[in-house]
């Protein structure tokens, strides 16, 4: 299998990225990690490791997508980025998949537009975002692509959302939900009650409306909602979760007393953030575009970038690209 | 000043809301406070308290409103209830304002359809909740009550909201914001675009658009969104800090060392959880309704009740209603 990994994704590129890439080279020594982005940094990045035991690859780009970059101009606006030449090599079939660190929106663009495209039967791609917490683990459909989605978009992502779950989560019949605010079946919008009825009569498990506490509390697998709401919820969680966080930690600090316990309490604040890690995951698949991409946080370090690497090379095990196209075709209600 | 409270509101009636009003009653003695319920179980529970400062009344209500009660129904099932009663007082001036523990839902209906109807010129009343956290608070409009929002309505909630912060956090221009899913000008829904341009236009401190993050940020002082997208954003924070709090819980139990440090660090704990409790708040207001309306939680305890009724207290002092009343009436493109 052949993994291309962006090597100028993340905040602090090349150093996560190819360190991430000798980690996976070591951990599946089978494979071949691809690295695209500035060659002379790439190899002079590589030369501080020992020679992994599986391969490396360099592909130079010239140019790169960064944090600033909008979404809508890059694609155009840098036809040489590495992201354009690594999802190429995808589309090309010669590699199997791409991880990137790098900007979300401008790797839907540049997938969507100028490389990979639709898998045919795709009204519209979703950006997906994993969260796991305390040992189970969910797929969110859409979270942030789609801001004004249709309800037959959302029927597309339950589908997505469902054959992602299977192969990352290795479930037979995940839990299929749409996210609302509350759980009889009369609540939500218009939008959320046209997608549930629409989602009803798909072959998968729906189990109809979903609260934002069912995706900390292993009650669903997928999620699905429009990229508004998907982003808003998700965001709020981690703003929640980093003040709360915070706040622990001034008190923590404000006495002797608090500041001893909060020592010897360490162990067990580090294995909560643990929990709730998202480079434990890694990354989060784009859904609907035709090859497998995996974006990682801008901020991953190299364990996380290893683990969008094996992530990815789920996806292409568990023949998640073929699945969607031949799911989306038996639903023609849905497309 | 005449508040009245539901006795029969929160989860475990009439113990806290008694007591609460027994509080009150001794910490604003100039007031009454009309306790409105089964006159019986009240006064049982009345004689269990000295006799307060100030003055407390006991209003007969044969029913009352439940949690299991269906907000669309209960208005006509049980036109007796304490809060129909309660509600009515107000609304015929022998009383300044209403506060209940009970079912959010059921009040807003009650008050819109029954008792207190809306204030002239709104088109919807909306359900708000107040987060105080680490010293700052915010008034967040909609919370629950328009699932599927008009931009119009969003511009009279920013109005409300601005007017209520006013007098609740004694602020002179409060910031309003409008929640989305990224801070640029062009992020968002054709809904909360449409909702900002109308916002732009009124005599406010609008700053455009906020995220998730701005809730607990002090960034911001009034958050406006639609019924769905508010309550999923609160029930998300609600989530994520009380899984959060969990995990710590559990992992320090996990070893004699971590108990330790947890047992010193308790106080800073404390600290943290009274910087998020609601109770410190008491309720929220219903906004949009003809008359001062607070909310507290279902699991008010005595204190928090008590603080409720501080609210309704500033916000007749505040004059919230006329000035909403007024508001509105200034700014004929809104309504």
């Amino acid at each position: 299998m052949k993994i291309v990994l962006d090597a100028m994704g993340s905040d602090t590129y090349p150093e996560p990225d190819v360190e991430g890439a000798v980690l996976a080279a070591n951990a599946f020594p089978q494979d071949t990690i691809i690295l695209v982005g500035d060659e002379a940094l790439i190899r002079r990045e590589l030369a501080k490791h020992a020679n992994p035991n599986g391969k490396i690859e360099v592909v130079h780009a010239s140019e790169f997508v960064t944090m600033e970059d909008k979404p809508s101009t890059v694609g155009k606006a840098k036809p040489n980025s590495s992201m354009h030449i690594g999802m190429n090599l995808v589309r090309d079939n010669l590699a199997d998949g791409f991880v990137t660190a790098g900007n979300t929106g401008a790797a839907l663009s540049i997938a969507t537009l100028f490389t990979l495209h639709r898998i045919p039967g795709v009204k519209r791609p979703a950006i997906t975002a994993i969260i796991r917490f305390r040992g189970s683990g969910i797929v969110i459909v859409d979270a942030g692509a789609n801001a004004d989605a249709r309800p037959d978009w959302m029927a597309q992502f339950a589908i997505m959302g469902k054959i992602y779950a299977q192969s990352a989560f290795q479930l037979d019949n995940p839990r299929v939900g749409v996210l609302s605010n509350g759980e009889e079946e009369g609540k939500g919008t218009e939008q959320t009650r046209a997608a549930s009825q629409l989602i009803a009569q798909l072959p998968l498990n729906f189990i109809g409306n979903v609260e934002p506490k069912d995706m900390l509390k292993n009650t669903v697998d997928v999620v699905v909602c429009d990229g508004f709401v998907g982003n808003i919820a998700i965001k709020a969680m981690e703003a929640a979760t980093s003040q709360m966080a915070g706040a622990i930690r001034d008190e923590l600090m404000s006495s002797v007393f608090t500041k001893i316990g909060g020592l010897l309490a360490r162990p067990a604040f580090n294995r909560v953030r643990k929990q709730i890690d998202p480079f434990e995951t890694g990354g989060a698949p784009l859904l609907g575009v035709n090859g497998v991409v995996i974006i990682g946080h801008g901020r991953s370090n190299a364990t996380a970038i290893k683990n969008a690497i094996g992530q990815a090379r789920t996806a292409v095990t568990g023949r998640v690209i073929e699945r969607i196209r031949e799911g989306l075709q038996a639903v023609p209600s849905a497309t």
